[in-house]
């Protein structure tokens, strides 16, 4: 290939942006990052690089961070056992002591770092800064001691301020409520909670799949709500997939236009999703 | 080459043209536009496609086009003989008057067009708008009958108005004094003159030669101010490529950071040059 | 008389005028301009002097103008015969391009330049120019190559922006679509759109007649759209005065304050129509 | 002569005052007020058009006023005598507050009511409000219990926020210091001091005089520094217009354009100086 | 008490104001001034303290004041008889002059003065200056020579000027009509009409009772509107404390959160009613 | 003492902090936090409150902690040996991690949750977020590995954005460089650059004892730069206090109004070295 070809080519690929630069300008998206993106290194890298291009052709992402690895890895390391339930994490005082700072002291301040130096000016939260997100004990949860919680209402104001001066929001999934108590909540349905508060365009859930798969576990590209219920249903889905699918459920049904859960073992998964038509994973609508 | 292959390729050519769009986030850049690429219909979609993604990345381009083609052609469909004299039209009353239509209310207007069919929203001045050029009898020109003008003084007001507002400045090289004399000023000179008002980061004149090349018939990548002289001095550069020449040197002795003479004819040669690192053509510094 | 009474009297108008600055600070006046007042020099440079003031004491002239006779008169230049079918320029696609390049080069310019020289900063735009006029072939054009057009909807965006700036805008009746299409709109009819979508104060129409007439030719000073539908259905009101009378009532029925039909043969006919309580020519209210 | 002829030269004197309008758009003009324009019905009326006509064609009047007849009428009505010592009134701590009373309280809300039904929007002020006006005992003045005072300094915020909201500013020549003592002070000179402070473009001083008059009686329409200080030497100018002329002084010297001493019992004073080239006056000249 | 105790209780006094600090950020409290508090020395000089502090803490406090005594001394001191019918004073035309010039020019600078010393920056205002308050005759004033008035309507527009620039507005209760007509209107329901105008959180009455007493004279600290009209049903409240009351009622029924008559023989009074919980007065809910 | 005393000595109090609130309104106080006022409850808890009634009255805090102990703490449970040659934290990479984890996951976070609990509202920032601080090697430190730093530069810009949206940033004292790479900087002398980066009004350090004490361990309340090198030149002042003498002098030396060393131990010491003319520790002056 000659070299104009090969000069061509890109100016082809520039250009063939050009309509999803156009259609998601001045577009909130908000972005779950998690599993393989968040701990490969040529991933994590292109995870940034893919957001702060973001940044410059004029969309506004919010990225939302899970860390759960890091968090059972600094457990072991002060002798402790991490445990489950059905999937959650049990949250002693100790243990939310240690989520927090993992969260906010660790992998918020990488993420920070890795934009920083891809040109962009993140910025870290949790939900406690600028009072971003108030939180409750999850419903449910009986255990009086137990800080596993939920969003009980989000005041955007915080990421509307780093928004006008260019910032990009890195966002612990912490919240805390008037008595100044800490809750440990799931990330993904801290991601909803805010595409839902900041009336996104778009929220991106990256995961370790493929995407939505049918009962033959071929790739669903697009799906609706009442589908998504009936794969439910039939147990095709099921699962770690559940509250990445509820969060993406109840995101759409809440004036987000559409949620995607994506896979993040694709390198530059958010380009490839934003600024092409067939992306790279399942799109949900309401 | 697989699916997934084609995408990343893809990412990577966009991730590719992050560090330009940093570096040229915020700033104005000048384009003379004209020959192959104001005629040919490829081309002119390229040139608009071009310019409304430098307009959605963040950069502030403005447009000065020529139209010695279409004025010439307008004039015998009228019976009217063009005439130059070293390489300059001869403009008498009825030849401004023809000038000014052909630039202002069909050159102008078509390239208004392209760029709102590419998603832009372009807005056609002449120097008259906003008192936008003033005008006055090139120096030299002895005839006080010639309309034949140089730019006295850029009012910038409209231009910066216009960028606020997210439109995209096309601009007829025509000047104007107080008196209401309309003036045919070279496009390069024009564009140069807007490109030191607005302070620009660059001026990119479109030609339909490969750049500056040497006594071999070599393109010269980037060239100093100094050098050129020398060229210009052996008669390496002369003829057509000289008020280029002299509009890109005018425009970096005053404050433009560099000014390009690229090859109009390379499908998005503008894309090629700002977004990559060899370019398309000759650049020049102070 | 002497000087002290003459100046008494220059004063005692100057404060006659001031109620009537009081009520139209900071409104919208579009005005359609077209006829002798755009051909006899008198008229012309009177004109312009009115739209300057109006600007100058706090209102917001926005000007649209015509060029029948002009367009025919390039036309026979270029050895092509101008048709009319019901009062309507058959508009080939060879006529379009006369049409735009004499109402966009040429007359346009003339008026942004008389403006500039009476202190004025006009800037001169089509319906292109930001997209300003969405036009489509106008309803019952049979003929697909006909470029006969009416206004599809207005995006007054370039309007506010320049406003802002203290511009004056002129208006050349051309829209286009978004393939591209260029449309010959009726000046009556783009200026009464504009009316309507910037809530303009007022409607004014400069015509070459007195106004509208009664039966007995003596000129109505205000009329009703009840009445002047009476007018037209005994057949009093009629022709050329036909699509002006339309364009008056579509836009007060929809907003514009009042629409005037005025004489724009009396010189300084704006500022008569505005300053003062008798007016120079007829009204029409809703 | 017809209504036309009438109507034609109505226009032709709004046509004429553009220029000035033009000149002074966005000027601060500040204008003492006093003499006959401020007692005589017709005057008064007059003058409050003129002021509310100059804010609505763009300029922003600041007015001071004195109010010497009604202070010592009230003194009289209370058993008080009123004393002069070389022209300045002795101002005793009682006399001080009938002053201020009188003017704060009487006279400036005339004159803001005046203006508010002209359809302007007057906010009477004295130098006590906002911190206007700092001032101090007259130089010279021996008797400490004297509340005659100079302007040691003015604060234009108040002013400055006022005309933001399109309000008139009507003055009261009151100082204090940061004792809370009040004082009295000459209200040519809070003009001069006020039009200094503003960077205003005129000071127009209204007098019952014709203006300067040079040793034949006759009206000097212009006069330099230079000249004035002749005409003081040689006793020319001498008396109570000897405040003014310092008041003018002071400001052409300190950055004020023009300052005008004008006939106050000609009708409209104001707008023949503002918008005709003779003007009623003497105009003075750093 | 050691020192360090002493400035452990200074910063508990303050630590304590926060709360109302917060609960009173960037609200508007309309204060009706008047009695005691602003005749005796010590208590003139702590309510501008008070009033400052509130300005500088992020209230917006907007004064009214009254003036009975001061007017009826000049007017002794003038001759004239001072005369009420029903507790309104009979006001004739030349007592509307006394009253304006005693409010506007002597009562209302001293309030300024004050203010200004303690740091803030007083702006006097009549209800004529920024026609600020529109007046009529009382309804029920049958005598067409009395300028006995009522609030018709208010124009906070330079109430909300003045804010902008941190001035903290002064007001004599008088109102004006279109005619210039002044009127003299009792500064209860100006302060009252004030609050509703300007969505006040409070309106503070200070008078020099304690408060609103029942029948066993016991000082009642809260009451609704309800247990109000009941006390006046049965002869307990009534006087001189009724306007209060219905100024109190009427803007608490219009949008004010709190009415509250206060003690102003107390030191401090605002503050206190402000900065703590058991104020010192009645608090009138709706 | 009675109820009226009692609320007249609250409102002396309150009264008393008016000219230190107006003297401090709009400035920035970059507060250090740190010792005893970092760890024990109540003072934790006062500290809180002072910083939010800062930021209600005007001033603009800005917060830079500590964290010695909790980081020791934390190397211990996980099996490491906090080492330190001269008082300096030996940090290798493994130690950086475990300093940036507790920093801005632990103590940043609860010094946030402080503030919102007292009605602020705190952001957690670390010298990454935002690019706020860039670092470097500690100038002397040999050692490669070692990620012990100092300050390069500071861009005020999230600080900045943050307090238009009236939010308090606290900060962790941690830099990167270009590369990404992590430092541990001491806390004093981020306080004392971002100080001199702000243009803050004053620097306050917590500390642990009384203040700077002469030979005589007498408190000096007042000292300026020259007296301060002689007490170090004659070892009077030395160990833990020189980095905070020196993070004093650094700021008063550019552009600083004044630093202070103050006893943390003191309840609500900030509001006491705020608002009391005697304060509670060392005034450092340039």
């Amino acid at each position: 290939m000659t070299n104009i070809d090969l000069l061509g080519r890109k100016a082809k690929t520039l250009i063939e942006a050009l309509p999803y630069i156009q259609a998601f300008f001045g577009k909130t998206i908000v972005i779950k990052y998690g599993g393989a993106a968040m701990t490969e290194a040529g991933l994590k890298r292109q995870f940034a690089e893919d957001v702060v291009l973001m940044k410059y052709v004029g969309m506004h992402p919010v990225i939302v961070h899970g860390g759960g690895p890091q968090i059972s890895g600094m457990m072991k390391r002060l002798g402790m056992e991490p445990k489950f339930i059905e999937g959650v994490r049990v949250t002693d005082p100790e243990t939310m002591s240690i989520v927090e700072m993992v969260l906010a002291g660790t992998i918020n301040k990488e993420i920070v770092t890795l934009i920083n130096q891809m040109g962009g000016k993140g910025v870290g939260l949790t939900g406690k800064d600028g009072r971003l997100i108030k939180g409750r004990r999850l419903s449910g949860q009986e255990d009086t001691m137990s800080h596993v919680g939920e969003v009980a209402s989000v005041d955007p104001e915080i990421i509307n301020t780093l928004e006008e001066g260019r910032f990009i929001p890195v966002i612990s999934p912490i919240g805390t409520d008037e008595k100044g108590n800490t809750y440990n909540i799931n990330a993904d349905l801290v991601a909803s909670s805010l595409a839902k508060a900041l009336s996104a365009e778009k929220l991106l859930i990256l995961t370790d799949v493929a995407g939505i798969l049918d009962q033959k576990k071929t790739l669903i590209p697009s799906v609706s709500k009442k589908t998504v219920e009936k794969l439910i249903q039939d147990g095709i889905v099921h699962g770690g997939m559940m509250p990445k699918i509820e969060a993406a459920l109840s995101s759409v049904e809440n004036g987000v236009h559409k949620a995607h859960i994506i896979d993040g073992r694709v390198p530059h998964a958010l380009l490839l999703e934003i600024f092409t038509d067939q992306g790279v994973g399942t799109e949900i609508t309401a």
